[in-house]
């Protein structure tokens, strides 16, 4: 029986531009790693190699909330000792806290020889995420632990559809800025139009046929956002005119990361993904704002493991 | 060349539940008819064999105008001449106007050697579908030229998404009671929830890649419309008993045929649609509403050639 596990849980897009609250996908670049290994002792021990200052109180940690609910349904389990390694910056909008609950789970499951499934898993990470975000909201956790693409149908009962993509690059742009998530939600009005919402529901209807059926144009035709791009974009300096020029260096479409302040664009080939980054590069070079950008790709698979022993 | 042809034009079912606007299906029974033939002698001359009593003026006939559209694209040819004979009653709300202006388009593509791709036939047919409903709207006439379900991202630019279903039976309750499409609409508000516009992406999302992945359980669960339904429902009587009654004996999922009055149920083989059918009819048996029942399945080719010579 495997006794210690590293795995690492990748950073994940939510709110894919038209698929608002519903659909995400997972990146290979940047990932946190974990450490997780059966303990005899009670409980969870945890700590942390890196130096984002996350709480070690494990009832404020994500990791220990969420593995604490995966561990509340085994009694046969003694406990668990962690080690996290975060690099995904938290706040940034490309899924640590997702990550930080999805990884630990995935990782003490293979020490459990898998008794869960990936359903089940997503369920013990929303405890961690609640911590995080005052809210069960799986659109990060969901393609943290499936890979690829998904969409979240439903959270009441939890009804998760993983769809597999063709490959895609991704490049990401991230203003070193904070964007609160209560503005951002501030923000939302809590009505939108009939038409608007038709107009969105077309969309996102396009992009499911267009990632089944491996068509990038489609793809690309319905990665619009009526509704909360057009509310949210002023809190992301540049906004328009980093898109228009990515759109221009070749990007199928792209838009705010789950929150911001990160943007995303997807690409079909690693040279376009570059080409944008260059391009939003120019854009942000004219500003005064802090950014780093970063080119990576679809994470198919979700969590991976590095080393068990 | 050929120079004379029949076709058979399928009914549709329009506003797929969640996928309210956008989303259709074509059934192989009720078709209408429509015999077309090249004709020398300048403009469209056309008669009925019917008697629903349809405009014989060729200014308010359906398929003349959406014939006329594409008259007027093609100045080598002189004019048609048509036979319509309609079965599917204009007002059922199975697309008896988009059959009218299909049909006669496709009819005449064939006469014309296929010059004309599906997307271009759809856009004649809008010319005559406008007549019938004030409005350039593509979701019946879609399905009844491509067939199975398609998806209209977009009507400016026209964008159809042709969506291969896995095999569908087609359970269909025709209240002989007039819904005015005006009074349908009229009913709608023009602001949804935001909440409830997520919920409805989420669930048209999720019965796009049901559609794709030939998955009836995931089409099942994707099959509700927390928006519409819930305001048209009141026009159809019995519409909740029915659809509980149907849903026990085996339906996938239903609704709103339409603007109404006609519902529909999906399931998965002939023999629960004839379940489904009796479902049906134990329910209006019980009022004094007079009502037609039918079962018939999917239509995957759409309008379809019956003779040519």
């Amino acid at each position: 029986m495997m006794s210690e596990i590293t795995v690492a849980a990748p950073a994940t897009i939510a709110n894919l531009v038209c698929g608002f609250d519903v659909m995400g996908l997972a990146i290979n670049e940047p990932c946190d790693t974990f450490t997780v290994k059966l303990s005899n002792a009670k409980g969870i021990s945890l700590k942390h190699t890196d130096g984002f200052n996350l709480p070690t109180d494990n009832a404020k940690n994500i990791s220990a909330v969420a593995l604490q609910a995966l561990l509340d349904a085994c009694p046969d389990v003694n406990g668990f000792e962690v080690v996290c390694h975060k690099v995904i910056k938290p706040g940034s909008g490309i899924g640590s806290s997702a990550s930080s609950a999805a990884g630990v789970v995935v990782a003490a499951n293979y020490l459990l020889n898998q008794r869960f499934d990936k359903k089940a898993l997503v369920d013990f990470a929303l405890a961690g995420e609640y911590i995080a975000s005052g809210a069960r909201h799986a659109d990060n956790i969901a393609p943290c632990i499936y890979g690829g693409i998904t969409l979240i149908r439903s959270h009441k009962p939890l009804d998760i559809i993983a769809l597999t993509p063709p490959p895609l690059a991704v490049t990401v742009l991230h203003p070193q800025i904070e964007v609160r998530t209560a503005d951002a939600r501030k923000i939302l009005k809590p009505h939108v139009s009939m038409q608007q919402a038709i107009t969105q529901w077309a969309n996102v209807g396009a992009l499911v046929a267009g990632i089944l059926q491996s068509n990038y144009e489609l793809m690309g035709r319905a990665l619009q956002d009526v509704i909360v791009e057009p509310m949210r974009k002023i809190l992301i300096p540049q906004f328009d005119t980093v898109k228009d020029a990515c759109m221009q260096a070749g990007a199928i479409g792209g838009g705010i990361s789950g929150a911001g302040p990160a943007m995303f664009m997807l690409s079909k080939t690693e040279k376009e993904a570059k080409q944008i980054e260059l391009a939003m590069q120019h854009v942000y070079n004219k500003t005064d704002i802090a950014y780093r950008t970063h080119v990576t790709s679809i994470n198919m698979n979700g969590v991976r493991v590095i080393s068990n022993t």
